[in-house]
């Protein structure tokens, strides 16, 4: 069991991005609220309403990353962003009880097929992480979910601030006292490899062409810019000798 | 599977100690250097001067305590005081490459007997996490060396600060959105333990009466002070539901 070297640096340390990247957050919230509107007698766009929050993602951590507002993790914003849509979408009347299942519900997104098994062999290799905006808690109960296995969760919460910004992979890096060429950055986005990369981390793009749900695969960025590709974590292990 | 409550409050969290409580830190230590000092032809009192390294323990961690000295890991600490205890012992002449290696020598301390199987049990009911004044690197070496499963490594330097002062407890139980009544923390030593509960936590005494090596065992306290006492983790787990 060899570790991947890069330019004569070998990588130790594997970090790696959650949503979309190891669980399919779409498609198991939309189950969520199809089951919910069954259970409730309620009938709404459901996979709208989860594509919406989704897209509310983004533009609610970046009050944070700016420095106008002060850290709060996820589950607060992602609450903030669901009584937003709720009012929006003729459904102000769901419950406080119910809004806050539903935010639970990012706690329990099911892995990709793959994810379990690949995290295992990758593990036994390198020291492995989780570098996500989701908060600790939530990160703890995904893994416990889903059978993920990591060496240790970390998260923007650990930094109070989100990723892309660069606080977060330095600070991820130090933490573990590795040196930014000794670590890599695993996600399915490329603005994430991207922020990591100008860290001076080694990058690792693993495809998830159902993240958005089937036939809305985003548009491919060139492979080059990554110091490997990988179909799935199964493939990742393989490309990294694990 | 059902979790302790205590007093009506049903323990979610288990964060355990780990020098001593965990692993055997003493007896791994001294072989360590019984086999450096064959390979390097020297003799020298080993186990005095691992007693003497980990006496220096709490001290070293004192001004930080009280605000005197900014945080460094404890790596940093052990190396400081490793350089005195060799210099006092006549010992000045042993290479940067092997106080490197003794500083290491940490990061691979054996567990216990059953503390393997004991986390592997408790970790199915419970969420579980270190908190140890170890550094985090240092933690996840340990875990990794002596297959030790934790939900998530929590460490004094996410928190900048040395157990037993109070912003380590609330700082972990806070990280992990619990409650410090839902929380308990795990121990060998009455010191830990008792400042665990002066923040509210429950606590959980474990017998380890070879920690200071055989014949040493410390002065036992009364068990009425802890909400649960337990010889191992295996016990502990059968008295934990797990």
């Amino acid at each position: 069991m060899k570790r991947l070297a890069i330019n004569g640096h070998t990588i130790e340390l594997l970090l790696f991005d959650v949503f979309g990247t190891l669980v399919d957050w779409r498609g198991s919230l939309v189950k969520w609220f199809e089951t919910y509107g069954r259970a409730t007698n309620r009938s709404a766009d459901w996979p709208g309403l989860v594509d919406a929050w989704r897209g509310a993602y983004q533009p609610s951590m970046d009050p944070i990353r700016q420095g106008r507002r002060p850290f709060v993790t996820l589950d607060v914003l992602h609450r903030e962003s669901l009584d937003r849509l709720l009012a929006e979408r003729g459904l102000a009347d769901v419950s406080q009880e119910d809004r806050q299942a539903m935010v639970a519900a990012w706690h329990a997104l099911n892995p990709w097929p793959d994810s379990a098994a690949g995290l295992a062999r990758l593990k036994r290799v390198y020291v492995t992480a989780t570098l996500s905006n989701g908060g600790v808690p939530l990160l703890v109960d995904l893994a416990r979910h889903g059978g993920l296995v990591f060496d240790t969760i970390l998260s923007a919460d650990l930094f109070r601030q989100y990723k892309p910004a660069p606080s977060v992979y330095r600070g991820a890096v130090e933490l573990l006292c590795r040196r930014p060429e000794n670590a890599m950055m695993v996600a399915a986005h490329p603005s994430d490899l991207a922020a990591a990369a100008a860290c001076g981390l080694r990058t690792a793009r693993v495809f998830r062409p159902l993240e958005y749900g089937p036939g809305r695969t985003p548009p491919d960025e060139p492979s080059a810019n990554w110091n490997v590709t990988a179909h799935d974590l199964l493939d990742m292990a393989d490309r990294l000798g694990a």
